[in-house]
C-alpha cells in the first residue's frame, strides 16, 4: 500500500502518521511507503520497512496536485487546511487553500483515470464548522449545513464535490467531521477552542491554566489517538455501506467544562483542579455560545467508528501518550 | 435599478423580464436598465421607457464576470446554468458553467466592492435537486442536502457560496429552490420530468399526451407566473430577515400525476382526459423514483413567497398566459 497524507505535519497528521507505522499495513496489505506532504516539509520518522518521504508542497498551486499523486497512492488522507481563524481573516487563502486545492486533488485524480485505472481511497478531514447555530439540542446526521465561518463554508463544499466524485467513480471518498480534539498536547496556542485542552493540559504538570467560559459550556470532544483511529478505520472500512451519502458526524463526547473538571479531579485530584483560574472572557464567551455540544453520531458509530465514553478516559489517554504513563510528582 | 439577468433566454428568464417590464419597478424605485445575458443573445422585447440591452456571453470564461457588472447592476439574477442532464453527461461543462461560472461573478462583485461601494442584490435560483433520496415523506427547511447529480452538487455549492459572500458583506444574496416548473409553456422536451407539463398542455389544446409512470408518482410544482413571482420577491424582500440562512425552499403543491389528471378533467373535461395515453417507461418510472415528491416550505412562506394552492388554479393560469384565456373550440 502507497500512503499519501497532505497536512502531515500538524498534530492530527503527526499522530496518524505514527499510527500508520505502528500498524505497518492497512486491510491487510503491508504499507511499502508513505509520502507526507506540507506547506514545509514535514518531519520523517525513521523507520526500517517503510519509505517515509517528505516534501514541501503549495496545493493551492494548480500544477503541484499532479505530483503528489505521481506514484498513485492508494490511500490519500487530506487533511491541509488553513485554520478557521485563518481563513475569516484571509479570504482569499482560505478559498485558494481549503477550496481550491482540495478541487486540484479531486480533479488530478478524475484525469489519471482517465489515463489508466485508477481510483484511490480518499479520507477528507471535515469539520463540524460545517453546521452554523441555531442547533437542535443535539445535531442528527440529516441536519443541514449551514456554516457560519469561511472555513465551514469550505469543508461543506469538500464533501460535496467527495461526494460527487465518488458517486461518479472518480475516487473512493469518505469524508470525517472531527470532534474538537482534546487533549490536545503541546503548548497552549491562540485558538478560542484552546482552553478545552489546556484547562487540563496545563494542570496535569503542575501549571496554571484560565477558564475564560461558564462550567456550563458544552462541547463536542474526541481525543488524539480517537482521531487518529477514525482515519485509519476510514481508510480500511467498506464504503459501499456508506452508499451515497460520504460524509460521517465522528462519535465523540459531549461534556461540560464543569465536567471536565470533575473528571480531572478524580484522575489527578483537587491540587491539579485548584490551578485553573476562572477569568471570563467575553469574546471567547460569545465566539462558544454559537459552537454546537452535542451530536448523535449513531451512523457513524454503526459503520464502527469508536471514541471515548468518558473525559477520565481521555484524560487517562493523555497520561498515557503524552506524559509516559504517569503524572509528575 | 439596473438589472442584470443571466441566462434570460431561458423560459423562466422570458417570464422574469416580461414581469419586469410589466412592474417598471422593484422597491419602488423606477427600472432604469434591464441587461439580458445568455449563452446566445436573448431577444430584447420592445419598450420604450425601459433601456432593454441584450448581449451572448460565456460565463465559463473567467474574463466575462467583470463585464457583466461593469455597470454595477442593483439586482442580478443568476438564472444561468447547465441543466440537470447535460451536466450529468458533461462533467466539465457543467462545473464550468454551473460552478466556476457562478463562483466567477461572485467573486466579480466582491472585487469590484473593493474599489468602491457595492454590494447587490444577488437572486440565485437554485433546485430541488440538492437533495437527494432517501427522502423523509415532506423534506423540511432543515433536511440536509446530499444531492445525487452533478447538477445538484453544483447548486447546493452555489448556494454555500452565497450565504458566506453574503456573510461578509460582499453581496446581498438569496438562493430560491424552485419546484418543477408546471405548465411549462412551448413543445414536449426530452426533460424526464417533461410529461408533468406535457399531460396538461397538450391536451388543452386537443393533442395526445403520454403518461409514463403510475398515476400515484407525486411531485412539486409551481406555475411559471409563481416563479416569476419569487424571483421578484426575492429581489425586493428585507433579507435581514433571512438572517444567515439565505437560500430557501420555495413553496409549491404537491400533487400526483393522478391528481393532475382530476383537475385537468375538472378544466378541461372528459374529452381532454381521454387524450392521456398510458405508455409506462422504465428508464422515467426509475428516474421519478428518486425526486422529492413533497416539501415542507414553511420558512418561504412566512417570508412572504406565495404559490399556488390546487392544479386547477396551474392550470387556468396556462390558459391565460399561455392560450389567451380560453380553451380552443
Amino acid at each position: 500500500m502507497k500512503v499519501l497524507i497532505t497536512g502531515a505535519a500538524g498534530m492530527v497528521g503527526r499522530k496518524l502518521t505514527a499510527a500508520l507505522l505502528a500498524n505497518g499495513a492497512l486491510s491487510g496489505k503491508p504499507i511499502e511507503a508513505i509520502e507526507l506532504v506540507d506547506v514545509i516539509a514535514p518531519e520523517t520518522p525513521q523507520e526500517q520497512d517503510i519509505a517515509v518521504t517528505a516534501r514541501a508542497v503549495d496545493i493551492a498551486d494548480p500544477a503541484a496536485a499532479s505530483g503528489l499523486i505521481a506514484n498513485r497512492p492508494d490511500v490519500i488522507f487530506h487533511l491541509a487546511a488553513i485554520v478557521s481563524g485563518e481563513a475569516e481573516l484571509d479570504f482569499e487563502k482560505g478559498y485558494a487553500i481549503n477550496l481550491d486545492g482540495t478541487r486540484f486533488l479531486y480533479e488530478a485524480i478524475r484525469l489519471a483515470g482517465r489515463q489508466e485505472a485508477y481510483c484511490p481511497r480518499f479520507v477528507f478531514t471535515s469539520s463540524i464548522a460545517v453546521f452554523g447555530a441555531p442547533f437542535p439540542e443535539k445535531i442528527g446526521d440529516e441536519f443541514f449545513s449551514t456554516p457560519r465561518t469561511s472555513y465551514g463554508t469550505q469543508k461543506a463544499i469538500g464533501e460535496l464535490l467527495l461526494s460527487d466524485y465518488s458517486r461518479r467513480g472518480f475516487l473512493d471518498g469518505i469524508g470525517i467531521r472531527l470532534p474538537t480534539i482534546c487533549i490536545r498536547p503541546g503548548k497552549p496556542n491562540k485558538a478560542a477552542s484552546g482552553f478545552f485542552s489546556s484547562i487540563l493540559r496545563e494542570p496535569l504538570i503542575g501549571l496554571e491554566a484560565v477558564l475564560p467560559v461558564d462550567e456550563n459550556v458544552r462541547h463536542w470532544h474526541a481525543s488524539p489517538r480517537a482521531a487518529a483511529g477514525f482515519l485509519l478505520h476510514a481508510a480500511q472500512m467498506d464504503t459501499a455501506s456508506l452508499g451515497v451519502r460520504r460524509n460521517l458526524n465522528m462519535p465523540g463526547l459531549s461534556a461540560t467544562a464543569g465536567e471536565q473538571i470533575e473528571a480531572l479531579r478524580r484522575v489527578a485530584g483537587d491540587k491539579a483542579v485548584s490551578l485553573i483560574r476562572r477569568e471570563p472572557d467575553a469574546m471567547t464567551i460569545e465566539m462558544v455560545a454559537g459552537w454546537a455540544g452535542d451530536f448523535d453520531a449513531s451512523r457513524a458509530r454503526a459503520l464502527g467508528f469508536a471514541a471515548e465514553s468518558s473525559f477520565d478516559e481521555i484524560i487517562r489517554i493523555h497520561i498515557e501518550d503524552e506524559l509516559g504513563g504517569e503524572l509528575p510528582e
